[in-house]
């Protein structure tokens, strides 16, 4: 009889917005939050018995409920309640992985009363993934959707040819790409001071950024491993950090068939184009640690 | 015989970027550009003779090549040049229509040399739509992708109670949209000074931020009639307004059976809906213009 | 004052499934719905008054309840009955416009017993547009995504050369589209006898596809008009046709560089764009008739 | 000094099509192919030397290169020779993963000449994922975006009741999802004979589609293994299967409130909803092997 391997369930993308208010200024946590349970879970695989099974249907009511009992104080932290509630409240159940999206907002300035106006941010979208089997956490934060450029100061030469080759060596070219990144905390018990989840984000957004810009790029590749490694450098609660930079091409247009030369020094114009794009992906590691993010990137 | 009726074509989403370079501190222009060309196109459908026909392939070479002879000081000044060039360099064409978008891009603060480095600001997506037949332009603006909340200060209520109605009334709820609108210009001849492209889209977009934020709603008809009315108030350039705002539902949660109130006062719960929405439609008029944005706004 | 224009307002994208039994034989019919009325709606948009207002929740209910009451024959069927009870109940609502996208499903063919397993069929979306002001209707029925390549039997060449063309001219291509066309009926009065909805549609679409393969192609707007003159000529109760065909670009790749002649004798290899594409667009007539369908085609 | 962790690179998306001619019968196969490599790669990330970087645009080159000298019998053989070539050919190169997503198309019928003329079908995107280290391969196939349905026979009930649980049970439901699937064959070695891969596609397919619609369901975990044995135990290739299936809920609307019962006796009426739904996800394996397809389903 075909044998039942690794399984997990419950209900994903549940949208929860919070607000509160501090008299007339009001503040905004919006999530799309995903839960996912394992544990002896042989039998309604095998029979279709749901006795051990508590309903996708009661985990989303959970997330309702813990967002006004406990409130959002981060991502990583309202996953830890849920987290935690699911392996200790149901015998069944050994592990729970919550995973979140999370939206930014800002402020519209404007001249009436009350501060309770928002504009959606549009930038990146915030990732947390909470995992817990009962004794240590997991908490793997990152973001996706972060589209970046450098206009000049990248060249990509010196690299094999074989019989397939036609690519010319570039010595001036535009480097950009939409940064898709995951880093895990070495947060993971109880007895440990808890990271500041919320500052932890801002200060790797920001350095991830200035590493990106600051680095005189040879390859994607390197660049990729300056923005993990300042990370490592900086953010001693962070032991590892993985990227998917797709490397989104912009060509120079070839204008010498209509009597112009489109070279960079007064105003060069590029084709962005879409498909097929470079891709790259690689681990950055503090010291000594073991790389534990999966190799494929998923959109938590 | 089957008559032929309207036509047009052309070369669609030319995706274009443009660098300019002051010393160290480099200029970006993003744009999306799309060509549409009509005039005496019978024979094309009729018998298949191209003889009239530009290629679309030709259209997209333009692009890329007026993009270097003109620059790009605004998305509405760049089709101006193209549709003055198909309409006057082309016997067979009598109107040619450039829809442009164009994505926004922030610099990316660092402390290396050089200012060539940016984050896409991932906000809304601007547009301009420019239509030419040779003797009068019309130009319409516009964005898409603006998502905003209000908090409270949203009530609804008083409506017609049919046999079909459930719906309770509702004295403080969350209002929030994603703007999508078009502004047309009284801009139309050559011999009239044109108007300052980029800041009028800015001071469009800071108006129907403020009118959204300031405006206590009883409907959100009302907030979109405000929201094209401050344009309409505070831009002698624009004479018509049209906006499509679907009504993005945030439902508080029952979490009654839980033992828990969620109401506003402390930290209110809402589930975040996708489908469906209502949709909001309607156009603001300057007195004694006419309305000519179509009904359904397009994404240009 | 600024001037309120023409508006419109209504509850978009309910998704409503219907099931039917037939014994152990079930049948599906799978809608999105789309409500949009307009009317007597000043005041909600000037004052804020709802007093005319049907809330868009009730349009909602009312597409629930009267795929109960009425059930589904066609989605065009459905329409003129959503159309008329809004329009002929509600004193201030003048014109009601209906709009439907429909899914097709296929039996799963298996062993067991009962025929009530589906598998989405995932070809096109089929569409219809039912408006309604009182004493006339308006029905546009279409498709979209339906995407479709002649792999030779089209050329493209005798057009025209400016200083801006470089495109070769092209004797054996490859012609691909993904369709979305529209089509209006001439039925108008409740007094004529209504099409066949369903047998009207399954002619439409077998007509524009064989117009398609059938035709050789000089230019894709020859082939275009003979898709929409092919369904005039043989469906009398459509007076218009109007489709929006970009042309999915296929590229002969060039392999020369390493010593492979890739012409189209023995398997020919093409590397399928993304964007830009050519875009033509027409409307086809019946000879006497007045073209309606907009020049922009929404997804309905 | 942070350490470099596992990396890949490569050239995603090359949208391959290869036409072959049979007189004036014409086939087509339509590939997206992504290429990843591995190996010796420390020095492009730490120096950002590319003495050991095969371009990426030269990997998209091969993709064309190889559709002309080997064609395309199928995805997996495809992948197969690309992968031998670059783990065999570059000294550097250690581990090739290819991934393919195939579209279908039917032939469109009609009474014309020639049969070069074709629909895609739409239905699900087909999947192959081909990894080669220089001595074994995995091979992994798959599918994503098959949306199927059962009207009835499925019943959820007994089910875990905590102080979250408000779901009433269920005897008699809509059951449908989106099935996203992949299967690992054993052939792992150039010395066995390999599997038809055409033919096992189909039988997959089929056996899955048929085990969803034959097995009367008590949860969509039942339902799952049963697909996942029922491959199993009829395809000696496949040792091991994973699905991700959404469950599309499709809720009884309450139409009470306007005085109709709306029961599954004779057309009962449901709303499709989009978020949440329920994530349901296992593997099922061969006994005796390992399970080694990712617990997350990536795009391939």
């Amino acid at each position: 009889m075909p044998i039942l391997g690794p399984n997990q369930y419950g209900k994903a993308e549940n949208r929860v917005v919070r607000i509160t208010r501090d008299g007339a200024t009001h503040h905004i946590k919006d999530l799309n939050v995903s839960v996912s349970l394992s544990g002896d879970m042989d039998e309604v695989h095998l029979s279709g018995s749901n006795a051990n099974v508590l309903p996708t249907d009661t985990t989303k009511n959970t997330v309702y409920a813990f967002a006004k009992e406990y409130g959002i104080d981060s991502a990583e932290q309202f996953g830890i309640h849920l987290a935690r509630h699911f392996v200790t409240s149901q015998p069944a159940i050994h592990r729970a992985r919550i995973r979140v999206e999370q939206y930014a907002w800002d402020r519209i300035e404007h001249g009436g009363e009350g501060a309770h106006s928002f504009v959606r941010k549009g930038q990146e979208t915030r990732l947390a993934q909470i995992t817990y089997d009962g004794s240590s956490w997991e908490i793997v934060s990152g973001l996706k959707d972060l589209t970046v450029m450098n206009s000049t100061d990248s060249e990509f030469w010196g690299f094999v040819k074989d019989k397939y080759t036609t690519l010319p060596e570039a010595h001036d070219r535009i480097l950009a790409t939409e940064v898709s990144g995951r880093w895990r905390f070495n947060w993971t018990d109880d007895e440990q001071p808890a990271p500041d989840w919320e500052a932890s984000y801002e200060q790797v957004k920001k350095h991830l950024l200035q590493a990106f810009a600051e680095t005189y790029s040879l390859s994607l590749q390197q660049t990729l491993y300056q923005m993990g490694a300042r990370i490592i450098d900086n953010r001693e609660e962070i032991d590892e950090v993985r990227f998917s930079l797709p490397n989104k091409h912009h060509f120079l247009v070839d204008l010498a068939p209509f009597g112009l030369k489109n070279d960079t020094a007064d105003g060069a114009v590029y084709f962005a184009a879409d498909r097929p794009y470079g891709l790259i992906e690689a681990t950055v590691l503090r010291d000594g640690r073991e790389a534990k993010i999966p190799a494929d990137l998923t959109n938590l």
